[in-house]
């Protein structure tokens, strides 16, 4: 049975911020979101841009962090923030690291034991909770955007190349762009989907470029001063499979900037201006 | 001996957030705030806003939460975050109450044992502070001015009351108007200051007035959803008390809001600008 319950509900530049939990089918858990709502007309339906999040986060961090409402206040986009791995005493984890286990789903559907059971992110994500959003937000599902940081830019980057057709725009901030060819990447995909890496393209995004994949564009914000930039980021590999594929990015390298919030809610208001240029087109 | 360290740095909005701690002389312990510098021309000095929070809050909560990053940078405001109470092991504290002891300093120079060695947020504030934010950082402190959230509010008010010369402009959020009145206040200017109220007035803004404090014009927002409004903050208290007094006070009431930072980061913008206008005046 489908269950929706409200956490917390503030007023904020004019909307709502919610924060919602569900029984999850796909992760066999209580999943927690938020959702910020700006102000509109009654019965109005509005574009929605998708937040995915980075290793160690929940939902909370970019919803009190990441400045974002109010540039979804002046542009009307609604803003979904999922967390970023099922949750729950009950659920497998490897809890002295931080970046695989709860808090590092990586946007896939394991299919190795113990993981394959609850670690369903890509099926909850681009699947279960559109269905739970459609139905209880005054969302126009024809205009969808999606984005995300580092592990969660990763995940945008996937989820848009894999569904062209549901996303008009997409962007990310410091995303993992090859996990194929980087350690936190070697790392989830080895042991969430097994040693084939055949399983791992689909999610990699320059590998998913380079086997056709295509978005209309694309926007990129990296800081130079990201200490993960060099071994885990590496936004070259993602330059040149655009170069190559044809596909007009704009890939920012943002002099001084680091990894934090601090960064991702400098550039927030740029990202949701290209995603709502694209969704109200 | 001054000392005076960095804790982080991070850039952010094209400036730097910082946060840093030194020794105080007045609180005897090593207190922690965070200065926002927007770039700026080398040489060049910026005017100031300090921020004084409420209740449980250290520095981090406005700096994490408060959305002032943006309007700083667009107006070259500096923004500095002090702590609300002394910290430490060594510090008599009422660990069952959020509402005294640490966090919960009121901004007073407690008089009563054991509160008064440490407790001593009024001085902190107005003399050795200063001293350290101008020795570290490009301000004029020619130009400033307070705001604050609750608890902060009455410090802003209060502070800007009895010193008129040095703050050109003085705002708050969702204020504490008149301390000796409410149950916030009775209980924590009782136990730093002793039962003599006539000791308690010049921590009361709505008192302050009342005994010819003025200043030149105020800006105060306060969220009708406050659930804090009726018993604690009695914003109408200090409507009247500015309307007897003559003061141009813009106090408004805010639909819908409540007492978080869901409501201060949306007001903030408007606060940062109103003191840039007459910081820069």
């Amino acid at each position: 049975m489908m269950t929706f319950e409200t956490v917390s509900e503030n007023k904020a530049f004019g909307g709502t911020q919610g924060v919602y939990k569900h029984s999850s089918a796909e992760t066999g858990t209580e999943m927690t979101f938020s959702v910020f709502v700006p102000d509109h007309a009654e019965g109005s339906k509005l574009p929605v841009v998708w937040y995915l999040s980075g290793l160690t986060c929940t939902h909370a961090n970019v919803t009190e962090k990441g400045e974002f409402r109010a540039a979804c206040a002046e542009h009307g986009v609604i803003f979904v923030a999922p967390d970023t791995s099922p949750r729950g005493d009950d659920v497998p984890d490897a809890p002295d690291e931080y970046d695989f286990g709860k808090g590092a789903g990586f946007y896939v559907d394991a299919t190795e034991a113990p993981w394959s059971e609850n670690y369903r992110m890509r099926s909850y994500i681009e699947s279960e909770l559109p269905g739970v959003i459609a139905a209880n937000f005054p969302v126009d599902m024809d205009r969808q955007g999606i984005t995300g940081h580092s592990m969660g830019g990763h995940g945008a980057l996937t989820i848009a190349l894999r569904n062209p057709d549901r996303f008009k725009a997409v962007s990310a901030f410091a995303p993992i762009v090859a996990p194929s060819q980087v350690p936190w990447g070697e790392k989830a995909l080895g042991r969430y989907l097994g040693s084939d890496r055949a399983a791992w393209a689909e999610y990699d995004a320059v590998a998913l470029i380079e086997g056709g994949a295509r978005v209309p564009d694309l926007l990129v914000d990296q800081g130079t001063a990201d200490n993960f930039l060099e071994e885990q980021l590496q936004t070259h590999r993602l330059v040149k499979a655009c170069e190559d594929a044809g596909i007009d990015a704009t890939i920012r390298m943002q002099d001084g900037y680091d990894h934090s919030y601090y960064f991702i809610s400098t550039f927030m208001a740029d990202h949701i201006a290209w995603h709502a240029e694209r969704l109200k087109a």
